[in-house]
């Protein structure tokens, strides 16, 4: 949904409620509040509802270039997609998959990927460790937990202590990598145990089969944000930033780009590091530092079409990771009926930031990637499209913020606690599923239920 | 130097160089530049000059609310000090010192502190051991150091190996906090280690006499900043926040709030987590990111008078470091003549950020941390006056932008690198006396040496 025709509108002057953000945290939290009977305005700085799902075109067909799986255990996104009437696609998984460490590639089917014996049970080791550590956090007040301590501690720390074979580090980087969108040096050890726990495992989040990349939207992600942004009835106003939250005993004053308008409460359903830039007193100086303190991940998600999906035919799932190609992961995001082959794949961490202002070399980056996984064939590609989301003004990163070392023991009661008439969503204020639009949805309910009983 | 009467000038429309902020870093390059016969104009976002040095006005005193004390070492600004006719006055330290670890109270004088020998021990050794780490870096360059690696641990994990006592342990908190604003926690071990030998060692920051607290400058530091201005005869433009930086192959154009001016080079003198914020491409990605990832420590100045420096009379020198007071570290600020009592201190790290919302608050915390060093005198101060620069819109926060674990080695490379046609000045790209006015001058005439190359 382009906000070229509801862009027009000015919005209202006065209601219960103002949403500030149309991605899935705001429509959900909007659309809650909605059926309980209040007035309810969105605003949104973007000319899309979606936030950190995009939708795009490639050869024809619709395709995510931002938020684009349903992982198992995703509920609330799941009954989304139903209600939506669209259809989920097992994320293609027959054949093999492909590993490259230090430039060496191979090849392994099932579960257990092809590094020594040594490597494969110092990361069993690891992965235990990490479960039993995980269970003693409560997502929801990491920073109460006796662990909290390992918030002054990188997980490259944690890692450097417990894998010493270059087969497990290597695998434990790319898996890193390829969720957090960061590398371990720069992640709390609290967070990253935290984020483990509130998404199942790492197993769980690395995993296509039975994990968070489990399943894709026939027709694409954001078809379910425009399915959220009609039941609104057009209640959203597109393209007006807000600059400025002012509160008083009577109410809150919201400015935006193209206006004011006066509620009683505020949801902010933007991510920590974007919120800060609002000015007034929309939160707490410790919410504001908070933002400062957790950047969002580096990614530039990149697609690429040809003309039948080669890989398959030789046996490959698409599937390909590496610690050295610029482009991995990499996946089959072919469409169910296999009439294209499309790959997918990220830029991530420190790759994502070398390639962030290089359009051309980025894309010659991800042809030659292609080759090194599946042969020559790669090269010759019938469309491509990508999104830095890093340079993107609205989100500055992706997938979600970071909260550096030290700043969720310090600073993280502030996350969610609702300040004055201001309540916060967003995927980075869930307490299960932080960091998918899972999350998003969840937050986005909290925050509406919070609303509801303050008025 | 108020920018009332200047700001109403709108600037030149093409000049050689435009240089963005006027601090002490901007007016050195600024001068330096003009006294090479290139055409300048200042852009500054505040109504005055001197950055993160602020004057103000206590019991009828010019005061320092930002940076204040030169030290021992500090060449280019000890120069400017005799070029602006002002006069250094040594930090008193006459008599007895005091330190509060877990609410108990001690008293020394002299270097020893009044802790176990065993702490002291502890402590001694573990300076030897950063001296022997810092000298194995060049604060240039720490990223290429064979220590580099220190960037995914933070200061916090160094600190639990090395210093186990709690006195060492709390000595050694108080020092960071002090110096950084920040907590061990939440600091990169490799910036740490630079810090340390850009400034000299640890010693030398935490200390008064021999140290980086040796001497104010008498009628405070702002007059330094306004003899920098004067002699830029009124080429600056006030109030004009800096939005837009756009490059082509013939010259860049800065964008501001009240208009916009050609160039040939732009030097950006403002610190890399406000320079972020600037659109266009006045920076590369990596650069961006690396403000992204470097927020400015937390702090609030407060300054405190009584009709007489009362302590002295009880033989104390005024210093008083605590772990557990919120107000700490605090120093003796009375005028030369000690015509009347006025105690400087700080709310550091989490303390700033708690008492940021609340200025009757922390007015009271001050008074009560005086009349637990000093005894009840300390309850009928005369005048108060305090500057919270966690919330000033062009600080964000002081003493100096602290990389977060990871940034430096993934980033690092980007902070004093040109970029086209922008240069980069401001302390936190000095490659020595980093954070400190010092450093900010000499990364002032460094850029200013860049720019005459390149035209």
């Amino acid at each position: 949904m382009k906000g070229n025709k509801l862009s027009r509108r000015s919005g209202a002057r006065s209601v219960d409620v103002v949403v500030i953000g149309a991605g899935f945290a705001g429509l959900t939290a909007a659309r809650a509040l909605e059926a309980q009977g209040l007035k309810v305005q969105v605003i949104e700085a973007r000319d899309r509802v979606g936030g950190r799902s995009r939708p795009g075109k490639l050869f024809g067909r619709t395709i995510d270039t931002g938020g684009q799986w349903v992982g198992v255990g995703h509920e609330r996104l799941t009954r989304l997609v139903h209600e939506a009437g669209a259809e989920l696609v097992p994320q293609y998984s027959v054949g093999k998959k492909l590993v490259q460490i230090n430039n060496k590639t191979r090849y392994y089917s099932g579960l257990i990927p092809p590094v020594s014996v040594r490597a494969l049970i110092e990361m069993q080791f690891a992965l235990w460790r990490l479960t039993a550590l995980q269970r003693k956090i409560d997502p929801k007040v990491p920073w109460q937990s006796t662990l909290a301590n390992l918030d002054t501690q990188t997980v490259a720390d944690w890692q450097r202590r417990w894998l010493r074979s270059d087969g497990a580090q290597a695998l434990f980087d790319i898996g890193v990598r390829a969720i957090f969108c960061a590398k371990p040096g720069q992640l709390s050890m609290l967070h990253f145990l935290t984020y483990l726990r509130a998404n199942g495992s790492f197993n769980y989040l690395a995993s296509a089969e039975g994990g968070a990349q489990a399943a894709t939207v026939k027709g694409g992600m954001h078809q379910l944000s425009v399915h959220l942004a009609k039941k609104l009835q057009q209640k959203i106003l597109f393209g007006a930033p807000v600059q400025k939250i002012t509160q008083s005993s009577k109410g809150v004053v919201v400015t935006h780009s193209r206006g004011n308008i006066q509620a009683k409460r505020v949801v902010l359903a933007v991510a920590p590091a974007l919120a800060r830039k609002i000015e007034g007193d929309a939160m707490t100086t410790a919410r504001r530092r908070l933002g400062e303190r957790m950047p969002m991940g580096s990614v530039i998600k990149c697609l690429i079409a040809y003309k039948r999906p080669f890989w398959r035919e030789q046996g490959f799932t698409g599937e390909f990771v590496s610690n050295t190609a610029g482009f991995s992961p990499m996946f089959d995001a072919s469409p169910a009926d296999g009439s294209c082959g499309i790959l997918v794949g990220f830029f991530d961490g420190p790759t994502a930031v070398r390639w962030s202002s290089d359009a051309d070399g980025r894309r010659r980056e991800v042809i030659r990637s292609v080759v090194a996984a599946f042969g020559a064939e790669g090269e010759n590609p019938v469309d491509y499209v990508d999104h830095d989301w890093i340079t993107d003004p609205f989100s500055e990163g992706c997938y979600v913020g970071l909260p550096a070392p030290g700043a969720l023991t310090e600073l993280g009661a502030s996350l969610r606690a609702p300040h004055g008439r201001v309540h916060y969503a967003g995927t980075e204020t869930a307490s299960e599923w932080i960091g998918y639009i899972e999350g998003a949805i969840e937050s986005g309910e909290r925050a509406a239920i919070e609303v509801c009983a303050a008025l």
